[in-house]
């Protein structure tokens, strides 16, 4: 897909901040590629093993591409975020990595895949393992603007402005709505995902470098945009993929995020109990495939949370 | 649909307990058809006005029918329930009943909207108003199993063995399986929704008495399901439903439930901003058909909660 605008593989940072300097400038309505590394930092390599996690260092995470400034975005608009297109590499990686994730406390020790990825369309997903198949759907799990506030902000969580929301429904054909808190806006992105369940569990999807190309639209006062808002288009079937249900286990607690781990623990069980997986590997599938859903949020004073797994992952061995 | 079996309106209690006596006794493979009055119990009718919500007195809602001993379930069982058939009333109601709700600090006021539901194919939605149509997807919010604790438990809030989970994913064809803490199970159910979305966010789906069919049966040694766990099987696409997309607000906080009330104001501020609704028509509008997902609940210190509105509700006027 053309665009006149690029991004290159060392245009990057790694503190959001109004006082990082713009990689690029454009009009509203230019077209810019973006080459990225994975969210490692490159970190993590198709040869990296477990042992390498061991040696992540937290601090070269998730860097993210650009910025650029947009002519004309001021405090009180949005920027709009078409995604034009995202093409993988063709390997990707999940990790667990110690002190992070849903269930860090439970799963204490480094583990990594790394996985096939194939940019044909009669493979349009990620083999977990035999019998297990990821449709791949990929998206960028960064991508935010500079917010209004003074200081360096880590590229780890996610902010009001957007950032490291690992929204999985960002695909292509999606347009994401970011709140501008600084003159010029100053988007960056990053962390290309292939495939994530929603919630994204042990802390890592199939983690890939991307080119992305996206289409900056400035959209004149719009401060009802107070975080990221996206549209996502209408879910195409993936070939092999037809809908067969789910199943799913709820977590039901007084703390919603303990209903959450409650809720994950169930599934691992179910995919532990059933599909021949260790725990290890269940906890690495619900973060490439779980859907993390709110059942209920009102029935005072305990939440239901379901962790759903789309049933097409199956398929007969 | 057939059974030999069958649960009236009045073999229903308030409080889950092992000491509530069998109003049946089944072998596992029963089917048995459940005759339910709404989540008020009748205390909201066709004729009930906005005024009625503030005499609504919370320790008679949520009667659950039943219950049913289920000969040879035993504690380390689950009871599988399928639901086989679900009927609903011609009318339902939503609500804001004061100091219920996700945000019930910010709606102090009760308000009720009845709904005409029509049980023909050619009409499976209910109109919220011109223009906005909400598929019916019945499912029953309540059904559950006797806890193991000696002792009386409220129906309002979802136990471990099921109970208001108001899992709007139990449709028809669907599966549920509850973990048994007490001999015979102790089944009831209740709480019947015409369309509610994941959530419930302001307290109240479309509410409706509802006749219920359901097929019980022994699954021995399953331990492994500690909570409710269930099959949903895949999604029929409803006539003049097809997926058009989705528009989703974030809601990004340290506190997941703080999180999710943000992602909540964020989409009501979308749907009074572009549908002309007013605040308090969008949160019940939220409640029906808005799908609150965990996008993100790793990139610590931030939780990222998405609020998602089908864009198929919206019609041409």
């Amino acid at each position: 897909m053309g665009s006149s605008f690029h991004i290159n593989r060392t245009q990057n940072h790694l503190k959001w901040s109004k006082t990082v300097p713009p990689a690029l400038t454009v009009d509203s309505g230019a077209t810019v590629s973006f080459d990225t590394i994975d969210g490692s930092g490159g970190q993590i390599t198709q040869n990296s093993t477990s042992a390498d996690v061991y040696n992540f260092k937290v601090e070269l995470a998730d860097p993210v591409f650009g910025p650029i400034y947009v002519n004309g975005a001021e405090p009180g608009d949005a920027l709009e975020i078409e995604v034009l297109d995202l093409e993988t590499a063709d390997w990707g990686w999940t990790a667990i990595v110690p002190k992070f994730g849903l269930l860090s406390d439970e799963f204490p020790d480094a583990e990594l895949k790394i996985w096939e990825l194939s940019k044909f369309e009669d493979r349009p997903y990620a083999l977990f393992k035999e019998g297990i198949r990821i449709p791949t759907r990929p998206f960028l799990g960064e991508m935010g603007v500079a917010p209004g506030a003074d200081g360096e902000f880590s590229t780890i969580p996610p902010l009001d402005t957007g950032g490291n929301i690992d929204c999985r429904h960002l695909t292509v054909g999606s347009k994401l709505y970011l709140p501008v808190q600084t003159p010029g806006a100053l988007f960056s992105c990053g962390d290309g995902h292939s495939a994530q369940g929603d919630g994204e569990i042990c802390g890592s999807a199939i983690e890939t470098p991307m080119r992305a190309t996206l289409r900056f639209t400035v959209r004149k006062n719009h401060d009802w945009v107070a975080s990221p808002h996206y549209f996502s288009p209408p879910s195409a079937i993936i070939p092999g993929f037809e809908d067969r249900g789910c199943y799913a286990a709820l977590g039901i607690d007084s703390d919603l995020h303990e209903a959450t781990r409650k809720a994950v623990r169930g599934i691992i069980n179910y995919l532990t109990g059933t599909k021949d997986l260790t725990r290890t590997e269940a906890y690495m599938l619900a973060s490439v495939a779980v859907d993390l859903k709110l059942a209920e949020v009102v029935d005072m004073p305990n939440f239901a949370v379901s962790a759903s797994v789309p049933l097409n992952i199956f398929h007969a061995t």
